[in-house]
């Protein structure tokens, strides 16, 4: 009988022409420091891969790793330095970023620690409670809540039930659900370890309604005894996640003092009257909501990095599973069977999701520059939501390839996929709704559009559009629709002019649907009616903005095998995206059958070459095998 | 405080044209009794929906009822008529697919047993066996594994290690895994209930290797103790099918008597000689392999009625859910919040996958007729091979977006859809790796293609090329290509016309280049370059075959508004596929992009049409509440 230890066949490693060390220093960027720090932590062996069933034992543990991370001092890195923090954004997304090597759970509960319950408080809150609760937050000795999704209200935040109501009498604010979809829900951390959350709620002053507002409520005692008036369930077991207590909470007329609430853009004052030096309602509750981006774009750099644990375990298990083509047993003299990578089906459907990851972390590492000088402009909101979607839809899609490219091995817990598919398959949902998301992309869109043009007098905007059509026009001029030589299909410049003139010719499209439209419906039903086109929209927008960042990352390259290397996988991203809407541009006459097909083979080729250096790709996430855990991936 | 109680607002149920039941009637085909009398089974408290999760519970209860499935007799339904059976493949299925409402586990640990373990001896034992074992296994006496796959040999079956040696002094065969990777791997009933197993392994007579065979091998003892020689390791915690109790097997020269080898198609006779009736190798492997194609109709069949639980919940969700567009409650006089299924974009995220339901259970009920019959052709192989993989992507995808569409509730265990998704998504790697089954739907097409040449000398074959490029081109008239009335889009004429066209062209061209690579490589080689292109191919084949059996069931109705419902479901099913295929069509001159963009929008137009039957769809699928079981489909 054969040895009964799992004995895998070696995993192949050619010789790539880049060093994948340099390539990691790029992927690292300026947070080489923090992310070492963190993976020297989750290399311990008390940080060990998770594979139990018991939700209970799961939570446990992941509490107990929240303090470890805590103790480590990663909660204090995004903390005002007044507090001791370091005011880092960027440094503490990185932190979670590298966490989602090793246990998503681990992520979203520091991301609602950190991120949204100490977020809410530094963000919309004021020196008051900075000083009150952030330190605690910070060591994870208060662990804390976000409440604003409820049972009867998602996506629509500003429809929001909960009542806050000020009572002058008591100087407190009054904490109310009025009915059963009032209810808060998969709140996280309220299952079993908050003790207060952040409450989203409707704010009555004096009998006028301020809309929706935050403020601080207790919900558990010292002891983890739920308080008088609250009434919180479990949300019980999750597809995935488990390790977090996600719960829903009610509140019976709940009572606190006045300065709980977070009153950084709108306050109550000591005359019990309400006061905001933002004047429109839906701009202040724009702001308040816009001040969460950060949590956007760590979903979205957090599904990303486990998209990369999964394909390095399907790129790297491709690499030494064999099927199909010659002597299963190398020790026979027929040549071996053909190694999974070298199948061309096989290619097609890791490589270009492979190069995808790696659009969308130089998308994400352009973010998060900006997001450190805190632009939280609406040209940059929209950019995060778009990239949060196409990443975290990505990161859903590819998983699941990756599963299926693993078959049997890749149902099996030990190897992780089903982890890492489960706990990423909410991400396209939470932080925003993609396709909620993707609408609110187009609507700003056309927003921008509608500013640019409006100084214009009625001819002018005519004469605009006459002029962007006929600039499209120019497009279709045979020369660009059938040129197809190797090296123009390859070029940057036409990749991007492709993306680019989709984009303009979509964005002039809806626009002029929407006035159409907008003659005969209010806005919210011409929005609605064309969804379809606004979906297009944004996503003609997305790629476009995820291949200028790619490309531009890779104009600062100085070192040439890197620099080559990467523009051979930005380009299959590119092609992979042109091919993946090629119908547009057939429909839209940009493109020639011929060429279109020519871009098909193109794709095939670029999947051969890259899957050459696809291990050292892989290798070059830097995930240490301790956190990739997968037998079918390790040596 | 509201009640504690889920409480979510009225399911909208309007007024359908057709009757649900006579549609339900319609599905349930000759079948009904028993898809009623397994209704009343599973609807009995005992069969209440398993939310827990740990693991030996969980099996416990599937084993339960597996037993309870027996004792009602539903083992015997496959049976030989000699053995008190009914002999009756296609109400077997019928049995199967219902339970797929309740609990896919049990699906698949019944499919292990009956299917697999009892058709393997039915099939390829002979009365010895059947006499033996039958009733046992019918009564779920004695479990049953069927030992195929190894760990290192999934689809690659003629590759497997496992070695049965026949050992003329004692008469019996020596059964031995000489590697670890000769392991035999996710075999169900192993990792405990198992006595016995039907076990794959390289036949040996007189020193001579006769390839793949099965035999008989017992592996545990009455009280469930691993024989001796046996050594067995539960696969442990996988990403679904938890309840089903897979495992490894290894062989240490395990002795089983000559009487255990399944001898229909070869034997060893009493003076220690192998022989066979089936003189070619090949064909008498294929024999073997291909009488196992009712497992593969039945993963389709059980997937394709897991994706009708998920449509039922995500369907009925959106007919309650509203969110956006109006006032949050009906008690204010404002308008309701829109319904999640008035959107378009949740419109066409569920609608056409609903389509493509109904589209695959006419074509498996077409498929289950002619297993009835025993057509065991390749041809019938083919659409087998093609029909599995295009119903458990679709099912795979589908159940994603149901759970994508109901949120954050999608994500709750309690309704369900996490176990749909997880329970179902092996089902496009086992009983055959999708991928691979498409490569070996296109190559039997070639063949076929090549058997219709085969008598042509040089010149005719070249001229039968020629005609047939010559009748491609002439559908590129510019009547077919430009012509997009509603009336001509609409008619299913125009749908199979073009499916047709595409699966031809596809077909020729993947002949010349295959005949191209032929002249410098062998034919593996060859067919590897291509997988792209027979990918291709097969989708061309399937989505045609699927389409034409959906056509033919409906012109077989009489009763004129289900007639028309169907009819509008068929044609968004149908354009749907163009559209999603249109790059193809525009690439090859058959679409304008004109009349590309009409097909757009018929789509959107279908998807409103079917929206205002969707609820009423989906009750005809007559799946019992108590298995729908998620709170959020029911009233």
């Amino acid at each position: 009988m054969g040895p009964i230890r799992p004995a895998y066949p070696p995993i192949e490693r050619k010789m790539p022409a880049f060093d994948p060390r340099a390539l990691q220093r790029l992927l690292d960027g300026d947070q080489a420091e923090i992310r070492d720090r963190v993976k020297q932590l989750i290399t311990q062996p008390e940080f060990r891969y998770y594979d139990g069933t018991d939700i209970e034992g799961y939570r446990d543990q992941v509490l107990k790793w929240v303090r470890q991370i805590a103790d480590a001092g990663i909660g204090r890195i995004g903390l005002p330095r007044s507090l001791g923090g370091e005011e880092n954004p960027a440094k503490f997304i990185a932190a979670a970023e590298t966490l989602a090597f090793h246990d998503f759970s681990l992520v979203i509960k520091l991301g609602v620690q950190y991120g949204l319950f100490g977020g809410s408080i530094q963000l919309l809150g004021t020196e008051y409670q900075h000083k009150k609760y952030l330190a605690d937050c910070a060591s994870a000795k208060l662990m804390g809540c976000f409440a604003m999704t409820e049972i009867g209200h998602g996506s629509n935040v500003q429809a929001l039930e909960t009542a806050a109501t000020y009572e002058k009498a008591t100087d407190t604010f009054v904490i109310n659900s009025p009915t059963y979809s009032a209810g808060k829900t998969f709140i996280g951390n309220a299952g079993r370890d908050g003790r207060i959350a952040t409450v989203f709620a409707q704010l009555e002053v004096n009998r006028q309604h301020h809309g929706v507002h935050a403020f601080l409520v207790p919900i558990r005692d010292e002891n983890g005894k739920t308080l008088s008036g609250i009434r919180i369930e479990d949300n019980d077991v999750k597809l995935g996640l488990n390790g977090v207590d996600n719960g829903q909470i009610w509140f019976d007329h709940v009572r606190i003092p006045r300065s709980e609430m977070l009153n950084r853009f709108a306050n109550v004052t000591d005359r019990g009257n309400y006061v905001s030096d933002i004047l429109s309602p839906s701009t202040r509750f724009f702001t308040m909501i816009g001040t969460l981006v950060g949590g956007r774009i760590s979903v979205a750099a957090g599904s990303n990095n486990v998209c990369k644990s999964a394909l390095t375990i399907a790129i790297r298990y491709a690499a030494r599973r064999r099927q199909f083509g010659g002597a299963p047993l190398a020790a026979l003299s027929h040549p071996l069977e053909t190694l999974l990578l070298d199948y061309p089906t096989h290619q097609r459907r890791l490589l270009p999701p492979l190069a995808t990851v790696f659009a969308v972390d130089f998308a994400l590492k352009h973010l998060i520059q900006q997001l450190g000088s805190r632009a939280s402009t609406r040209s940059f909101e929209t950019k995060a939501a778009a990239i949060k979607a196409f990443a975290t839809w990505n990161a859903n899609r590819t998983i699941q390839t990756c599963r299926e490219c693993c078959g049997g091995e890749g149902y099996i817990a030990a190897n992780r996929l089903a982890a890492l598919k489960a706990d990423t398959d909410i991400c396209t949902t939470f932080e925003g709704d993609n396709t909620v998301l993707m609408q609110l992309v187009a609507k700003n869109l056309l927003t921008g559009l509608k500013e640019k043009i409006k100084g214009m007098k009625s001819g002018q905007v005519t004469r605009f559009f006459f002029e962007h059509k006929i600039n499209a026009v120019f497009k279709q001029n045979p020369l660009f629709r059938r040129t197809r030589s190797d090296e123009f299909l390859l070029d940057s410049e036409f990749h991007l002019t492709m993306m680019r003139f989709r984009e303009w010719t979509v964005l002039i499209a809806c626009a002029e649907e929407f006035r159409e439209l907008a003659t005969s419906k209010d806005v919210y039903t011409a929005f609605t009616t064309m969804q379809r086109e606004l979906l297009e929209l944004a996503y003609a927008y997305v790629e476009r903005v995820v291949l200028e960042k790619f490309v531009e990352a890779i104009s600062m390259i100085d070192e040439l095998p890197l620099k080559k290397t990467l523009t051979r996988v930005c380009r299959l991203f590119a092609l992979w995206q042109l091919e993946t809407n090629r119908a547009w541009y057939l429909e839209n006459g940009v493109l020639s059958g011929a060429k279109s097909r020519a871009i098909t083979r193109l794709v095939d080729q670029l999947c051969r070459e890259v899957r050459e250096e696809a291990v050292a790709l892989v290798d070059s996430f830097g995930i240490p095998d301790s956190c990739l855990a997968a037998p079918i991936a390790l040596e």
